[in-house]
C-alpha cells in the first residue's frame, strides 16, 4: 500500500520544487504550459489533493471577496455598475483574489448572506456598494465583524469607522454646467430625481453651485423652473424638458443618460439636430450616450475598482491591526462628443 | 478551560434545533431575522467555526461554479454576456450555487484556472462561454476532469461529449428576413462579420435560408453584393449599407445591433425615419436598439441560463453516473419596435 502523497513525495517525482507545485494550482499564468500539464496529470494519478479546503483552514484565509450583484432594472443606466463588476474581478485577479457574487431581494438579506459566508469562510470580507440614505449595512457588518469596503460613501455620515470609495458626482455636474455656460447658455435646466437620494442630491448640487457662482437664474433655481425633477427614464426625460422649456432653458444637465437621451429629442423640436446634442449633458457616459453622440460625465469606475480592491486586501492582511479608514472621492471627468461628421453626412 | 464548542453544544445554549443553526449559515432567508441574529452572536462568542472549508472537506463540493468574465470591448453588444452573467447568478443561487469568477487572457489560461480551482476544490465545475470554431477549452477540460457546461454550441462538433445550450442564431435571423419579406422588401442586404466565425455564419445562414425559400435575389446572394461582409461596429454598418443600397437594397438584416445602428442611419438619407427604422433589425436587443427604436433579435438569455445551471448541478450530484450529454438550442424572438409616437411628436 503507497504512502499518501504530500507536497514533497510529489515534487520529487516529478523532480520539480514545491514552489513550482504550489504555483500551478495558485498561479498557473506562471509556469510554462508544458510543466504545468505534467504537475497537474500527475497530481491526478496521485490522488494528492492539496485542496482549497485545506489551505483555507490553515490560513483561514479564502482570497474570496463577495459582492451582491443586482437583476438589471435600467438597461440604459445598468451598464456602469456591470463595468464596475468587470473591473473588480480584474483588480482582484491581479491581487490573487477572486470574486464570489450573491443576490439578495433586501438588504438585511444581503448582510446575513454575507455574514453566514465570513463565517463559513467561504469569503474573507466584502464589498458594498449602491449605498443610500438610512443605509443599515455598515453598521449590520461592522456588528459581525465582516470586514468591508463600500463603493459609495455613506450619506448621512461622512466620517464613518469604515473606509470607502465613490465619484463626485458634484463635481461632474458643475463640470457639466461650466461646459454650457462657456458654450453661451444662460438658462440650463437640471433633470434630476427627486430629493432624498444621496447620489441624485449630490449630482443636483453640483448644478446648483456652479449656477450660483455664475450669477445666471438665481430667481428660477428658488422657483424650481429650472430644477426640474423627475422619475429616471427616456419618457421621463422629455416631459422633464418641455416643461424646463416653457422655462426658457436652452440647455440641460441631466442626472443619467437616460434623461439625457429624453431631453435631446425634445429640444430637437426647437434647434438644429447638432444644437439638440450639444446642448444637452448625461450623465454615466453610457454605450447609448455614445450611439446618439451626446456628451455625458465619465465615472472613473476602474480607478474606483481598484481603489476598493486595494482598501479591502489591506484591510484583510492586517486583521489584528486595522488600518484607519480611508475615505476617496474621485472625480469623474466630461466627455464631449464632437458631431461625428461620418454619420451625419448620412443623416441629412 | 471549557469544551471546544460543537453543533450541538451550540444548538443546546441557543435552544434552537441543530437545523436552525445549520439554516443560519446555509440558507440565512428561512430563519427569522431574530432568530438568525442570536445564533450568529453565539457562534461569534463560543469561537465555533463550522467552515465552508470544513464542510467542503466532508463533502468534497464547495458548491461553488467557476466563470471566467471578459473586459467589456464593445459598448453596444456587451451588455448580452452582462444579461447571461445576472441571470446565471440568480439561477444559481436558486440552486444554492455560487459564481465564482476569473479573468484570463487567453483560453489556455482558463482552462488551466478553472482545473486548479477544481483540484484545490475552489469550485466544483464551470460554465464556458464565446465557444468559437477550434475552440480546444470542452477536450482540455474533459481532460483534466473538470465538470462543465457550455453555453454556446461546439462549432465543428455538434456530436460533442459534453453538455451545451445555445441559442439558435439562424432561427432569428430568418423570423427577420420573413418580417421584412412581410413588409414587402424584396431586396434585403445581410449585414454581418467576415466567414470563419461559428456565431456570425450561423446568423448569415437563417438570412440566406429565408431569401432563398422566397425565391428573391438568388443571382444576388451569388455576386455578395447584398450579401455585405464587414468587421462589427456602428461605422462598419454604414459603409456596408453605402454597398448594399448601390445593390439596391431597400431594408437590411443585421448580425448585430452596432451594425443595425450604422445601417438605420445611412437608410434615413433615403427614406422617411420611420421607414429608415423599420427597415432594418439587428441582433441581441441591446439598451442602444431601444433607445433608438430599432426592432432587433432577442436571445431569451434568462431560459439559457437557467438550463445551463440545471444541466451543471445535474451533472455536479451524479458525478460517478454522468448523465448522457444534453444539446440544447433555444429559439430567440423577433421584438418589434413600435415607433414611439411621444418622442416622434418632437422630433418632428
Amino acid at each position: 500500500m503507497g504512502e499518501k502523497p504530500t507536497l514533497q513525495s510529489l515534487a520529487s517525482s516529478l523532480g520539480v520544487s514545491r514552489q513550482t507545485i504550489s504555483n500551478v494550482l495558485n498561479n498557473p499564468q506562471v509556469v510554462h504550459a508544458s510543466t504545468r500539464d505534467r504537475v497537474l496529470a500527475e497530481i491526478r494519478a496521485s490522488g494528492y489533493r492539496p485542496s482549497a479546503a485545506a489551505r483555507s483552514l490553515r490560513s483561514r484565509r479564502s482570497e474570496v471577496i463577495g459582492l451582491r450583484i443586482r437583476p438589471a432594472v435600467d438597461g440604459i443606466n445598468g451598464s456602469l455598475m456591470d463595468a464596475f463588476l468587470h473591473a473588480l474581478v480584474e483588480c482582484s485577479q491581479r491581487r490573487d483574489h477572486r470574486l464570489l457574487l450573491i443576490t439578495a431581494t433586501s438588504d438585511e438579506q444581503e448582510t446575513s448572506e454575507q455574514a453566514a459566508l465570513h463565517t463559513t469562510g467561504a469569503i474573507d470580507g466584502c464589498v458594498l456598494t449602491d449605498t443610500h440614505l438610512d443605509d443599515t449595512r455598515p453598521a449590520e457588518l461592522a456588528a459581525t465583524g465582516v470586514p468591508f469596503v463600500a463603493f459609495g460613501r455613506p450619506w448621512q455620515d461622512r466620517d464613518a469607522g469604515h473606509s470607502w470609495v465613490d465619484i463626485d458626482g458634484a463635481a461632474g455636474t458643475r463640470l457639466a454646467t461650466e461646459h454650457l455656460l462657456d458654450l453661451g447658455h444662460r438658462r440650463i435646466a437640471f433633470l434630476g430625481w427627486p430629493t432624498g437620494s444621496g447620489v441624485g442630491d449630490d449630482r443636483r448640487s453640483g448644478w446648483q453651485r456652479a449656477m450660483a457662482d455664475a450669477g445666471v437664474a438665481a430667481e428660477d433655481l428658488a422657483t424650481g423652473l429650472l430644477d426640474q425633477r423627475t422619475d429616471d427614464g427616456v419618457v421621463e426625460g422629455t416631459q422633464a424638458m418641455e416643461r424646463a422649456l416653457r422655462a426658457g432653458a436652452t440647455a440641460a444637465v441631466c442626472a443619467s443618460d437616460s434623461l439625457a437621451v429624453g431631453a435631446s429629442t425634445v429640444l430637437r423640436r426647437v434647434s438644429s439636430a447638432e444644437t439638440a446634442r450639444t446642448a444637452v449633458v448625461g450623465f454615466d457616459d453610457t454605450p447609448v450616450a455614445a450611439a446618439l453622440g451626446l456628451s455625458s460625465v465619465r465615472q472613473p469606475v476602474a480607478a474606483a475598482a481598484s481603489r476598493v480592491v486595494d482598501l479591502l486586501i489591506e484591510r484583510l492582511t492586517t486583521a489584528n491591526d486595522p488600518p484607519e479608514p480611508v475615505h476617496d472621492l474621485l472625480t469623474p471627468e466630461l466627455v464631449l462628443r464632437e458631431f461625428d461628421r461620418r454619420l451625419d453626412q448620412h443623416a441629412r
